[in-house]
């Protein structure tokens, strides 16, 4: 719970962590440090509604589950999240198997972002402040910054912390408050992505290359299917009707390979997804820290980034927890680095994964993919490092 | 040995195959045939001296080893060749050893190609002839193709054949007379290779990551090194004077890194090479084949230019084999397809190779590339994938 500050100005409050962001980094966040005894509040510019409601990322890895799990948030991702073996690979004509169970002893759930950010609202545990504008980062190399913003009713308020979360994305103010490098790489191709009410036409992912371009049909429960397809960047999804979008997906897919139907239903969203990756390093910057898009943007290919984001606040939660609990700066010391390591093996998986199934236009590209593809779903190596890199790798690796 | 052809034009030969180049792929290619009892000439435009002293890989797979010494080539390979377990990568300060014995059973054997060479010519097998011109194939989709030539002293020749083999590189008459695709990638660096009177200073070969550039210390002998060092395109090598090139090398391999010395000595040769990928598909035209760098090229870094063309000859022996004294096409007609899936797997490798090492001056590149090497050398089966392309896949596979 926030607690007023000490003589501090009229309206001032005091906290240990003040978080950027409500989305499920910040939540996440708040939550474990609450666990850890230590006090947070959290400031995000949209409504809950709308934080809600964003549709994101739908696959979390073994450790993500197991961490939501732990941290008492994953009741209703056992109940009605669905755990999948593996991946199809579909190339050629043909469709092959990936069991990351064999493969490397861990498997992968279907579980939306939406439904992790309604555990987190529900949990209860934060103390979050929406629809807050102006939102500013003060003395962040001091030990005593503050992050000044107008708050919902439009009166200018004032939070002092010992620390500073930047959980806000790739647009908040965070990113621009660290002086750091970034590397950064953007791809020549977006995503078409639809929901449909039907049923999924597969058990588990379908990843698919195919000379048009990329497709991949994943799922978000047993009757809502979330399907897309590689577009030019700059497309407009009024281009793609909605018989269009079926047709080309079925194509892509390999609807009639060996008997496999693809099942069209009523489109319910629609849009299309530019591809970027991009890395700001370091991920501190005195007492302020990022986590997740913050910090670092992956291309959806991997199923990488709400994993990083939940990878990047377990760390995050543990290190604040010692520097401002027990005085111990060693794990805080060492966060960005830390963090980096996952974040530069996820960004390089999420760009293979991307650039091994996305038809770039170059005929020697596309035998390189293919030649790739028939390598990994033949040699048990090249399935392993699929299979490592996607099923994720345990957190603090 | 050739025949006269019967009521053949004056001057008139016939044989079974006629192979056009007297490189490694034609020698080994007429060995093996011979072996099977089926005849052959080879037709050369070079000089036999100018062709054994072609400086080119020196680098054996496994099964190239296997191969060459069941078929009475392997002895010398076996008393002065020199079998590594592995390679090192370096990169970022730290050395690693992938040890190929441990991670896929196999070695790999430094033998150069001039001393295969060398050991074809000794054998004594084919009928080769040197230093002719104007080789001009003709009738190639008929059952009755045939060869016309200058020889050596001008004088215009007819070799009548079964069937014709196509080993004579990127530049020979046969690539053109195949109306096929082809796939083809250039890269923006070259190599700047030397030769040096000097022990190596390591037991097996180092492939460095530098931000400087790629840098690979190879070797031929216990006395003689040989070295590269990655420039821009368009290099002269007489703008990196001996002691540029050993102060650079040293940069880049890690001198001085744990007690590490790189001991320079006399450069005795220094040339720069282009990088290029190039597969010509199919690799058949009625009755001429191709085999080796007439079919393809590979960039050097995956030391498999001569391992595919011993594949491909391999492969293209038993299959002309068949054809010419068993009468059954089913080998010569998979030929293509069959010799294209290892093609394409080490065509593939050696890109892969090639871009993890070589810096392209984009640091979400170096990124990547550090990301790729820390993974390849800690992960199982990253090390295993990279040690089972370079050690190399079973003839066949």
């Amino acid at each position: 719970m926030p607690r007023r500050a000490a003589g501090g100005l009229s309206g001032g409050m005091r906290t240990q962590v003040a978080i950027i962001g409500a989305g499920p980094a910040g939540l996440l966040l708040s939550h474990l440090l609450a666990q850890g005894g230590v006090d947070s509040v959290v400031l995000e510019t949209r409504s809950q509604e709308y934080v809600a409601s964003r549709i994101r990322a739908g696959i979390l890895e073994q450790s993500s589950v197991d961490l939501l799990t732990e941290v008492g948030l994953g009741d209703r991702l056992r109940a009605e999240g669905h755990e999948h073996r593996g991946i199809y690979l579909n190339f050629a004509g043909e469709r092959h198997h990936l069991d990351f169970v064999d493969l490397a002893g861990r498997t992968v759930w279907v579980y939306g972002q939406t439904e992790v950010q309604k555990d987190l609202v529900a949990a209860g545990t934060a103390d979050a402040r929406y629809e807050v504008t102006d939102v500013q980062l003060h003395d962040v190399e001091s030990d005593r910054p503050y992050v000044t913003y107008l708050d919902a009713g439009g009166a200018a308020q004032r939070l002092d912390a010992d620390v500073i979360a930047g959980c806000d994305g790739s647009f908040g103010p965070s990113r621009q408050a660290v002086p750091a490098e970034h590397f950064e790489r953007t791809y020549p191709y977006s995503w078409l992505g639809i929901l449909a009410d039907v049923a999924p036409s597969t058990d588990e992912l379908i990843y698919a290359w195919h000379a048009n371009g990329f497709a991949l049909h994943s799922m978000r429960s047993p009757t809502v299917s979330r399907l897309y397809l590689q577009v030019p960047n700059g497309t407009d999804p009024a281009s793609w009707p909605d018989e269009r979008i079926w047709d080309e997906l079925a194509v892509r897919l390999g609807h009639g390979q060996d008997g496999w139907k693809l099942t069209p239903g009523p489109i319910t969203e629609k849009s299309v997804l530019p591809m970027r990756s991009y890395v700001q390093t370091p991920m501190r910057h005195g007492r302020l820290f990022l986590a997740g898009d913050a910090a670092h943007i992956v291309p959806p290919t991997g199923a990488k980034g709400l994993n990083l984001a939940i990878a990047d606040v377990s760390l995050l939660s543990t290190a604040l927890v010692a520097l401002l609990n027990r005085r111990d700066p060693a794990l805080a010391d060492a966060y960005s680095d830390d963090a980096l390591r996952r974040v530069w093996r996820c960004t390089h998986f999420s760009w293979w994964m991307t650039t091994m199934l996305h038809t770039s236009g170059d005929p020697f590209d596309a035998q390189l993919q293919l030649s790739q593809l028939r390598w990994v779903t033949t040699s048990n190596a090249g399935a392993t490092g699929l299979a490592e890199n996607y099923a994720g790798l345990p957190i603090g690796f």
